[in-house]
């Protein structure tokens, strides 16, 4: 047995980013699927819809008019889940009743003005600006945040409700789990290793190629080793960088280059628009900008939930709730297959 | 602001099991919905179906034959995440790519011999059985496993691809990282609280009862103060158990009474079959058997999906997935709208 040809045997892999494990089982495969099916992406949505809040011109929920905008656009959530002002609780604090005041601000920024095109089929200039306006959205909330969560839900799979390209960026006045997690993590193999774990991680990637989907000079998408969705990436600057603020022009270009590459791979896979989430993780903000935070290595994770076809997902059910994450193909199964896709998108595939 | 009026503002609650916060924002369920809408759960499955595996006297895909069971059946599963033989993958062990041999077996008990019937709908002496049965298998699987997960995936909508009433049991040769998190925090609060947990806490909201969905001398089911999914619920036996196979004969029955009420309310609130996962998590078994696991209390916790509606879920994405769980409605609102509801279910119920 060696991990060449893993697909006949189940083993466990240790995600040192979270201290947990993942059951790998790759000849779950075989099974075949009765169960439910999903409806695949809507293809045809209009360029500009007069009911779409997000588009230019339009008036939104609350009765604000969006601008006339022809690039990205950011505004405030009509229903955020983080208000500034929120009052403490004020428990009894009881160390089985515990709460604590939660405070922050929930913004939504669209990509771009129309609703017919996503980060894959929009022009480099395009998606340079949204990542710009990222940089920006960190640099400003925060001074005042220590957690700035950029994140993009994509497809009605994934929660997201309107067609029209966006994200949200949600702050808050508190270091949320999965960050305290990875915080707690990086610094622990910092202590131990002398190396930022996620900067030696993109090197030793970089030299297997076995688990790597797209690169260029300053970027690294990867299936990584503990991969527990299906198609799921993790996208690595090769240079330590802390936050997204502190990428160089030429960097942010890289970005844009290989953003549109691995979108336009997972949007090949098959042939629909490829849904996700994905968010930035990146060194906290707030007071802890003035800290050490050399443990900390930039990156995006991309969780997308399709298993076996544009209508068949992963379900993440019973024993991935109760027990532990299981995923039924190798991570270098994964990483070949989008490997091998074309870099050019199939909707504007000449034929 | 006081916890009795906590629907206009967002605060965070702990955890105690898990070390982790969840997000409150009450005020979110005023937002419109007009995202995924789910198909609502099938409501007429024939009694008997040739083609359906889980039948009595049906074959399988491995060409097994069922037996013609009149109560439950018990079958290893033909597609098993986990295989007693699996070798060891003997990775490099590189602190990031650390991989472990994964082994164990994976049964699945029928509930019933009938495809149209639940839990909620079988009588009290038909889901006793499905108790004993239960205990019988962690007893048997746990001389050899030191974890035996019990768990039910019900409707489409969590991933179960067979109508039949049907739960799962995989056992493993390792502790999965929800039972070891859950192990570690439950330790740590025996040993600064000098009592278990789950037994302080089953105390407490006993007496509080503004959590509490239904109870009887030996069992209480509440929304846990910490819930993430929409209806989560938590349930406790009264008195210190630490495993399934402890409890006594007036336990299991009265397992089998507060399973049938709970269950019936979960269908009653959206009159559906509803949908959810479940597991059981009790003291390690295998080598921990022997060791004093006096920190532990068993427990049952409920996953719902539903938030909304029969067809409204709440999505567990961006946000969630790479920051902190978030509700958008107060655990003692989920708790009051399930305890009103009646306890007879609405497909038996005279009109
Ligand atoms: O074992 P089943 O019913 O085929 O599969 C179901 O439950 C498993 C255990 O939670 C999951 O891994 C699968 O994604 C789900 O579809
Ligand atoms: O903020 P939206 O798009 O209304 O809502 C979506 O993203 C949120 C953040 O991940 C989730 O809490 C919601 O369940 C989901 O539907």
């Amino acid at each position: 047995f060696c991990l060449r040809n893993p697909s006949e045997h189940q083993h466990l892999r240790y995600n040192p980013l979270r201290d947990t494990w993942v059951l790998v089982s790759a000849h779950r495969m075989k099974r075949p699927w009765a169960g439910q099916v999903e409806k695949p992406p809507e293809e045809h949505i209009p360029r500009y819809d007069p009911r779409n809040p997000l588009c230019p011109g339009n008036t939104r929920a609350n009765g604000e008019v969006n601008s006339d905008y022809d690039s990205t656009f950011i505004f405030e959530n009509d229903f955020p889940a983080l208000q500034p002002d929120a009052p403490d609780p004020g428990s009894d604090q009881h160390p089985l009743f515990q709460s604590k005041a939660a405070r922050g601000i929930c913004k939504v920024m669209c990509f771009h003005p129309w609703s017919d095109v996503t980060l894959p089929l929009m022009k480099k200039h395009e998606v340079l600006k949204v990542i710009d306006k990222w940089a920006g959205l960190v640099e400003e909330l925060g001074t005042k945040y220590p957690w700035v969560q950029i994140f993009e839900n994509k497809g009605a799979m994934m929660g997201c409700s309107n067609p029209h390209p966006h994200c949200q960026v949600w702050a808050s006045n508190f270091l949320p789990n999965e960050p305290a997690l990875s915080d707690r993590c990086q610094r622990a193999y910092y202590k131990k290793h002398g190396e930022p774990l996620l900067l030696q991680y993109a090197r030793q990637e970089a030299e297997k190629k076995e688990r790597v989907v797209v690169e260029n000079s300053d970027w690294l998408a990867v299936v990584p080793y503990w991969a527990t969705w299906p198609y799921q990436t993790l996208l690595l600057p090769r240079r330590h960088v802390l936050r997204i603020t502190d990428l160089t022009t030429g960097e942010r270009e890289g970005l844009a280059d290989i953003m549109k590459r691995l979108l336009t791979k997972y949007d090949n896979l098959f042939e629909i628009s490829f849904p996700y989430s994905m968010g930035w993780h990146g060194a906290p903000t707030g007071t802890h900008l003035k800290e050490d935070n050399s443990h900390w290595h930039l990156h995006a994770h991309y969780y997308p939930p399709l298993l076996r076809s544009a209508t068949v997902k992963k379900f993440m059910v019973g024993y991935e709730m109760l027990a532990q994450e299981q995923r039924d193909l190798t991570p270098e199964q994964a990483a070949e297959k989008l490997r091998n896709l074309p870099e050019e998108h199939y909707k504007t595939r000449e034929n």
